[in-house]
């Protein structure tokens, strides 16, 4: 059980804009500090510019910053915008429409959905802001040179 | 996020021989059932067969049953060991070993970790008897003839 990668990416993406406050990135930074593939963070840099919780500039001096203040992006609400699937099973396949021969007597989906809501309750209880109280370690983990603001 | 199909298989196992005890069901009866693969279907069974979750007789009137009462089989100790991981997200590549940039100093797997265990001490609170109240219903969506001992 795992949340998809798109959703792991959103994550890596915000945090590293949240740890340079008023500064833009490029994508192509991003992938390179963290060492991972520069066209799948495209596309989740376009859903989070989309979605609200980037903003995105092109030309000379563009790049990604936050749209919202971290404390402004909850964890719950990022990680149901970004999976695109909450339920744990599958009980209508999603390539052939087929449905598990059980499914309408089953009470399975209830309990799981309980399961799922109560991992997201807890995410509900975290913003962004509470993954960068180390701003300063992390920046250094990806060797990121910054000069905060007075 | 979902479970992987391996949980699913073997939660729709436990349930087929929840719903008609004492009675010895075969893989390939099981499969025929529920339209699905009795390739998955075998290992699945071995699994929670070497799990002692049921019981595997060979030969001409073999084949499965549960090993334990269904109020004994906690969903959440099911989910444990059948889920071969419950990271949300891979901090440490799988394949190649690589890590995260930022893993030293990131507080987003505390959190994470927080929501799993919600999510299991949800699934903690029900058994498989949760899951056939409706017997009969769901012997009826299988096409199950079965006569239970009074």
């Amino acid at each position: 059980m795992q949340l998809t990668r798109y959703t792991d990416y959103a994550l890596r993406v915000l945090i590293r804009l949240a740890i340079t406050p008023d500064t833009r990135v490029t994508v192509r930074e991003l992938a390179q500090e963290y060492g991972i593939s520069q066209h799948h963070l495209v596309k989740v840099a376009h859903h989070l510019a989309k979605l609200d919780y980037i903003l995105s500039t092109k030309g000379r001096n563009g790049g990604l910053e936050l749209a919202r203040k971290p404390e402004d992006i909850n964890l719950g609400t990022l990680v149901r915008d970004t999976e695109r699937s909450l339920q744990l099973v599958n009980c209508v396949d999603e390539k052939d429409g087929s449905q598990c021969a059980i499914l309408d007597s089953c009470r399975l989906p209830d309990i799981l959905q309980a399961a799922v809501d109560a991992m997201l309750a807890e995410l509900d209880r975290h913003s962004l802001a509470d993954l960068i109280h180390d701003a300063g370690d992390l920046r250094r983990s990806l060797k990121i040179a910054f000069q905060a603001a007075d």
